[in-house]
Formats: C-alpha cells, sequence, structure tokens
C-alpha cells in the first residue's frame, strides 16, 4: 500500500541503520566515517521524498535546526537545519566531525581560518542540492553557512560525530574574533517515529 | 538548574544507553537479556518522575501503546502502554521476549496456554507499581493484560526483543482459540527527544 503525501520514513530509517553500522565498524577513523558517511548522506539527500514537514518549517527570524536521530550513545546525530530567506548561522566550529547535505534549495558556505584578530574567510562555495561538504578539526572546523537564495527556505541535513546540539563549542564575533561559548539545542521536543511500519509506505522513487 | 515540573528524559536516556549496550553484549541470549533487563527496567519504573505527558495519555475507548525509543537495529523497542479505567488487551501472543514494567496504577495479567479449543488460562498475577514480568515463547508467550484499577488509568513500560509495533503476531479469540494476524503498530507518530541536554535537568530523586 503506497500513499505519495506520506513521507517516506523508510528512507531515513535505512539511512540510520547503515550509519549505525558505519560507527560499530570504524569507531573513531574519522577519515574512514566521513569517507563512507559522504556516500550515505549523498543518497539520503538524493530523493526529496522523505522529510516530514514537522522538521521543514522555517522560523521567522532565525535558522532552525530539528534533531531526526540520536545514536543511543551519542556518537553521532541526524539534524535537519531550516534556513529561512536571508537566514544565517553565525561563524562557529563543531569540535566533532560533520557532514552537511542539501536537500532543498541552496546554501552557501564560508569557511574560516583562526588566528589573533578577526576570523580570516578561507573557501567559500555554493551548495546545490544534493552536495555534501565535509567539517573537522582535522579537515577545518570553522565556518557560517547561510541561505543562497533570498526567495524561499533552504534545508540541509546534517551528520555529526556526537550529539551535536549538546556539545560545548564556540561561535566567533567577525569583527574581533572573539570567542564565545555555544550550546545550540534543538528545537524541536519530539522527534518523528520512523518505526511504525504498520503504516503504508510510500513507494521508493 | 532543575525544574522539577519537566520530565527527567535523562532517566529514559540512561536506561536506553544501558539497555542498547545489554543487546549489544549478549545478542540473542535470551535468559540473559532477561536476567538483566529485568533489573534495568526495574530501575526505570521504580521511580515515576521521567515519562513525558504526552505519552501518559489513556484513550477513553482502547489501550494505547505508545513508542518511546527503537533500537536502529531493531533489536529492542521500548513501549508505554495505557490503559483507561476497565481496559484490556486481547489474548496475545507477542513472538519475542517482552519485559513489563508497572509505573502508574496496577495490572492484572491472565496467562494462557494454547491447546485445540479456547486458551486455557494458567497463572493470574496482580502487577503492583515497580513489578516486572516476563514473557517469551521459550517461557511463555500468550496473555491478556488489563488495568487493575476502576477509578483511573495505569501505565506500564514494555521492552521488547523487536520492533514490537511492526511484528506479525496474533490475537486469539477467548471462546474459541481462533487465531488472527495481528500488526499493533503505534499510537504516536513523533517520540520524545531524549537528546536536548541544553534544556534544564530535573533533579534526580
Ligand atoms: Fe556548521
Ligand atoms: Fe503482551
Ligand atoms: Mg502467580
Amino acid at each position: 500500500m503506497t500513499d505519495p503525501t506520506l513521507p517516506n520514513l523508510s528512507r531515513l530509517r535505512g539511512f540510520i541503520g547503515d550509519f549505525t553500522r558505519l560507527v560499530e565498524r570504524r569507531g573513531d577513523d574519522e577519515a574512514a566515517i566521513l569517507d563512507s558517511g559522504r556516500g550515505l548522506l549523498a543518497g539520503l539527500v538524493a530523493l526529496d521524498d522523505w522529510l516530514p514537514d514537522a522538521y521543514a518549517q522555517p522560523d521567522p527570524v532565525h535558522y532552525r535546526q530539528y534533531l531526526l536521530h540520536c545514536d543511543p550513545h551519542e556518537r553521532f546525530s541526524v539534524v535537519s537545519f531550516v534556513w529561512g530567506p536571508g537566514q544565517r548561522t553565525p561563524i562557529h566550529d563543531h569540535t566533532v566531525w560533520g557532514l552537511v547535505g542539501v536537500l532543498r534549495g541552496a546554501e552557501h558556505s564560508q569557511r574560516y581560518e583562526l588566528r589573533d584578530g578577526p576570523p580570516i574567510p578561507t573557501a567559500a562555495d555554493r551548495l546545490p542540492v544534493g552536495s555534501v561538504e565535509a567539517v573537522s578539526p582535522r579537515i577545518g572546523d570553522v565556518h557560517a553557512i547561510s541561505n543562497a537564495l533570498a526567495d524561499r527556505p533552504s534545508i540541509s541535513i546534517h551528520v555529526y560525530g556526537g550529539n551535536i546540539g549538546a556539545i560545548r563549542r564556540s561561535v566567533f564575533d567577525p569583527l574581533t574574533g572573539e570567542r564565545k561559548p555555544f550550546i545550540s539545542g534543538y528545537a524541536n521536543s519530539a522527534l518523528p517515529n520512523l518505526w511504525d511500519r504498520s503504516k503504508p509506505v510510500p513507494q521508493a522513487a
């Protein structure tokens, strides 16, 4: 039985199973996780038929982050980031590996290098739908992301090497470089129930 | 920072971490899982400060089952069962191991043996708050549970050796023993977000 109006939760459920197996196998081999994880995330964002609307809602003022799944041992988390038109993150770090896959719209990524004084802009990229970018303390951990579209929301799916909403990390003043402590939390107190297989499953595309 | 009006989600989060480690270590050693799992579940239901109200709501007509957590590999699930006054399950099986821990109120458990004809009642037990009962195909898998209280809801927390809402199992006609296929599903399309540690955490009791 299929209903094309229902989100195809089996896609996210499969991704979570696959990513759980990846961290079980590769543990803290960050390079291996980013390498294989990039492929898994590219597969997840290749089709936009699975994200429930509740986790795709922009806020009028700020970008939003909705937790979709946290590994029970907090080895990784999966988060839906929603940017309204003109919205952007502060300049921030992660302290763990992270993968950003664009599901809807387009995003702009600006990377920074930290020295004394203001953060120094380095690579800038436009991230189209389907693209995946990686960050980590090893490969470059400081960036700001913004919606590249002026007329509609953009959404990306992020995977991090920890429970990102609970990690003590930093934001940086763009003019002075001053570092401020930051724990992001999540916008949502309820997660999608991916496990009710008694509900109709939409046809996989 | 503590707020006694907020559910103490850290208790459920800790239980899920502990139970995940248990199934990782013991795999399909059902006796070992029931033995250690019974202690973990007794610890979870020993204090009634953690279940969010959304997963404690009775339905006017039928008992309800709310998924609280499903293991990403579907090795186990944790479910809140809420019985209004007078409500009961049909006679049913599970096909996997299960643990029932009473969190609030009191329940009545009636076990059955299956032969030709109507199910044969065997052990009957009143399950007070804090008690834990086990079922499985090995130790006896067919029972019916009802609210033992006529004037208020009772709630028990169940743990099963699979994604119980998705498992093909059976209910049995009490008069004829006729077996009918049954996939229970879940009452909820959203799960509690246990992972936002940026929220105030209530004082552990
Ligand atoms: Fe970031
Ligand atoms: Fe049962
Ligand atoms: Mg007895």
